[in-house]
């Protein structure tokens, strides 16, 4: 996409399934994003750089999703003044408390917004976005807005058999 | 502070010394903003009734500080569209697992942005709320990576004995 | 059904098969309740306003079970002055360690009487709403003497090959 | 006491200040109850017969707290049909995860209504038996409902320096 | 069998197969056992006379197996002054960590000799109740360095492809 | 003391306070020991030949006390075909879940029997040591049971102030 | 393989697929090596002639992988002075927690370099050693630099749909 | 020191005191190593050239110590193909076991030798460095046999009052 506001980035295609649903939250409130396979431990110049220059190329938001020792949305942080959210995946056999406690537990200094593990994580990694991009865009806010409207109307009218 | 842009919330006095971080932070960046004590539990209807009028009062970020069973951030999340950053307070005898687990696993559709445990996040929250309103405040943003150039040169200028 | 004396709450249609137990339990003992889906996150008034009315509308006890960060029960106690029953269900990657946390470490002021994590929790529940009501009701303690009896004796009865 | 309606059951006199605070709850709202020092695992006859002989004494609710392999509410719920709290204690080097574990994975069949770790349990203990008592009292629901209204007003009430 | 040495206890048919192991190797070993179905929940009475009369039958080693808040080793433990051998299984959805906490942390003063999680511990029961009995039972004893010399030699014919 | 019939290992001087109270409880009973300082890991030539030694030199059970990776219960059974005994020892930072898990988790073929973390660990080390003893010394037998309706009769005896 | 320089040693041949990722590795890089089956508990001597005999022999590393109680490569660490790679292997219930903390937490003075659980571990296993290797080998130094440059080249060249 | 064979890297000089036991090892062993203070966050670029650049400067092992979220070490292994050693620090209110994860739980392709927690592990990754080097030096190869041989004595020298 052009212009993109939004980076989402993951150490491997096999974590695509699970941040392509941060992607689709963005696709369904237009924000422009672009979707990145880059990873903190084995293309770390090309992370650091991808960081360090994003904010000038307009993107407002970094997104970092990563499993086991999870460092990727950390350098994210590390390489740039852009609010960094952090989603820890699931994949390893300790069932991503690794994960969570690797991006969770960042030193005073460089914070990460650290969502839920997993699927849960990479939807409100999405909304988060929104809700950072629409302090600044009044017909995004209003769309987010709306959204959560629907999905309170969707509990409210379900029928339990 | 008139026009307070961030709000810090915590359940109890005894949570005050840690959030006041958070506080040191924002003064430090010349951002306003106020702290209440408000619990999700003993004051739900003020709690609820805050969050939804948060915005139309001008802030733009609200930061929620507990332990234990730690609900003030996803109740603030609940209740407002406004970004929601959650520290996880640490005196409970589980010494914070318990409120990181409770703060950080937010089900899909209402996301809380979880900072490191106790003063650290608090720290962090503070930075976070910042990075947020930088996006709109060219003045600030600036402030915020003079922040962390100085930070860098702190360490570079560290003498170990 | 009419005059429901329990009120069983969950956040998502998907919990209805775990928390259809506590029901069953009910149905067996001839306590009339009744089954909602409501969120603590994505319908917190409509879950406040259930609470806050449920005893006036006859409701003795308030079950909730709820996953992840699970405030539901929580949610209900803040808002009700009935008892209320918690159960934390298991879908997360962290197999109900974070639901288990987030319901049975309520602040001193605001009680959750935990169940045990997923099925046997739902059980367990609709079993202590029993024991409640039968304080009030002869009969109902007598039945659950009966149900006591008849598992100690469902035991005994076991044959090993 | 003359009549206790509900009992406090703890495992070693070392437990008496955390249980104490169950204690001072039922005193602050008027219930009658006994303390006594009985073990699951050193005193099983006397915890079983005080168990068994329990409700025809006119007790409505057992409290049992104990750490580590945490037993004693395990064994009050054998041993009794009327509702058990449990409250998991902390002593252990670790912390009363072990404590939490024994207390709220009871087996389906058996309920133990567990409260959270230390204090905040026994306090929450003592308040969630009022709650149960308080189905069948009127006045003591509103004494309830009165305590609720004050914890929140001294909430409200706080003045942050 | 006649005589039995050794009793095998579960609270639950379900936990037959995994308590067979134990079973298995006392079979192998030629010594007699047996095998009940007994809850410390269920079935409290009976299970506190069956641990309380095992001496006077000839019983030398209690084996109690179980899940979630296991408690029925330790309520042979506090019925009995025979060893007792604890297995903590592994069904529930913490994977047997609740189990081994419940099982291990016994308080000082009634020991339980706690063994693996699952077919392991099972295994490791049976082979360490023969220890026990080979201390007055040299054929036995001498039985037992046989099986171990076997288990060595089995590794060292280990053939990698 | 000659002929000892129990041995108490332990790999450092730092363990000897908590070891020591396996030690009063065996002098409590009337049985003879012995204590040593050896380590799975500094001395391991010397543990291994103590192990192999044990037998014929008389000793009937094996206590081994560690912390960490604790090794060296499972490093003496791994060497002997006595009743080890292994008692998770919490000097490390986590508090001896390390150490628990360490000396639990023994695979199937060579059992450690594990008691509780740190001095009540201890206690019943020793008091499971007299049990495995007074399978074949009537006497020994009786004075644990005597040992146990004093422990019984000190609880009842309990006064709370 | 003539003159090995790595050995990889495992417990049992249900270990083996795991740990064929570290041979292959070091087949990749064209490092001799031998794998062997020996285990810590069952089969304590050879395992300890093993280590002692490794250096003379020419061996370099020893990489040993376990599950559990996993302390094949602790007992490596204390029969050799060579390098000692440790790789938690998952098979168990607790998903490797107990190996990785079994092999991570080793006293002061006898060091494991602890990989990550698993597959992965083994792959780093087999490329710490190269990695050894190569302080002492141009060539091999130069191989892994190529390996590393691959491995980033492949990142760059993914391409998501 | 000159022609510094080892780093010892840290993020901050409260870790100093800890670390300080991994260069008294390298002291004692007469390993020329240099020390610094740089943080995989907070001084990215300076902490990527130092790894990149040591191996030229005849660095021959790194060694990282972090508390928390701990990347240090992760850092490191990013931008250097020398082995890296990584010490978890226990700072944080979850003891170390979140920098236990960070560090050990690295994804396949870069390693780090993951040592104990605490100073037990930055005695072992001192040590463990001079066992990399001792692979091509002979005489710190002796050294360090010594060094172990010294180690058991002193144990076998212990005498228990």
């Amino acid at each position: 996409m052009e212009n993109p506001k939004v980076a989402i980035l993951m150490g491997s295609t096999s974590d695509a399934a699970v941040m392509g649903v941060a992607a689709q939250v963005l696709d369904d409130f237009g924000v422009p994003y672009e979707m990145r396979v880059l990873s903190a431990h084995r293309t770390p110049h090309e992370t650091s750089r991808y960081a360090a220059e994003a904010e000038e190329r307009g993107i407002q938001v970094l997104i970092g999703g990563a499993g086991m020792a999870a460092h990727l949305a950390g350098a994210l942080a590390a390489h740039s003044t852009l609010p960094v959210l952090g989603i820890p995946l699931t994949g390893s056999s300790l069932q991503g408390l690794d994960a969570l406690l690797s991006t969770a537990q960042m030193p005073g200094g460089i914070p990460v917004a650290t969502m839920s593990l997993g699927k849960a994580g990479a939807k409100n990694a999405g909304l988060f976005a929104v809700q950072i991009l629409a302090r600044q865009d009044t017909e995004l806010n209003q769309k987010f807005k709306d959204y959560r409207k629907k999905m309170r109307q969707d509990i409210l009218n379900t029928v339990l058999d």
